[in-house]
C-alpha cells in the first residue's frame, strides 16, 4: 500500500465539510451545485474541498458536458479502513476489559441494557 | 460524535511517521527514546509527532518519573473506524459488481484463486 496515498486519504477526511460531501455522495452521484446546496458556502469554496477529495481519489467527476456529476470512489476509503483493522483487536480488548470490570463491580445491567423492573420481579 | 475530534484523528493519521509510531505502540508501551530509534529523526522531531498524536487523544504519556511510557488509546481510532463503517457497504457492492463482471467474462478463476491444471483435468 502506498503510504502517500494513505496520508492523502486521511488528510482529505480531516474536515467536516469534506466528510459531509462524501456522506451525500454515498447516497448517489451529484453535481457540484447540488453538493453546495446544504452548505453555507460559495461554489468556489465547495469546489476547493472537492479538489482535495479528487486528489485523494475519494471522488471522481464525470466528463459529461454541463452536468459533470461527482461520484464516490470506494478504494481509498477501503484501504484506510484496512489500515485501521489491526487496531480493532486493541480496542475490542479494551472494551472486553471494561466489561469485565463492570461485571466485577456487579453492574452487568449497565453493559447489557437489561433492567430489573421496579417491583424487583423478572418474568 | 464530535466532528472536531474526528478531524483531529484523521489529521493525526495523515502522516507515515505518526502511523509508524502508532503501529509500534500497538505492540506495547514505549518510551520516547524507544519510539525514536527506528526513525532517522531527532528526538525533538519525534516529540513533535507525538504531540500531534497526544492532542488527537490517540496516545497518552504516563506520568511515572524518568521513563514516562507512551501508550495507545483505542477510542479515537474506533470512532474513526465507525465513521467509515457506512462506506463499507459501498465498497463491498463495488467488489460484488466487479466479481459479477469477472464471472460473466468467464474469468471466475481470477477471483477465487483456483486454477485449472494445464492438462485441463480437475480431480
Amino acid at each position: 500500500m502506498d503510504h502517500d496515498q494513505l496520508s492523502s486519504t486521511f488528510a482529505a477526511l480531516a474536515d467536516p465539510t469534506r466528510r459531509a460531501i462524501l456522506s451525500r455522495l454515498s447516497t448517489g452521484e451529484a453535481s457540484v451545485t447540488e453538493l453546495a446546496e446544504p452548505f453555507d458556502m460559495s461554489l468556489p469554496a465547495v469546489t476547493k474541498h472537492l479538489k482535495v477529495l479528487q486528489r485523494a481519489g475519494l471522488v471522481i467527476q464525470g466528463r459529461e458536458a454541463q452536468w459533470r456529476p461527482c461520484r464516490l470512489q470506494a478504494k481509498p476509503m477501503r484501504d484506510a479502513a484496512q489500515w485501521m483493522e489491526p487496531y480493532r483487536r486493541h480496542w475490542e480488548q479494551r472494551l472486553d476489559r471494561l466489561e469485565d470490570y463492570l461485571r466485577e463491580s456487579g453492574r452487568e445491567t449497565a453493559t447489557k441494557g437489561a433492567r430489573r423492573p421496579r417491583n424487583g420481579r423478572l418474568k
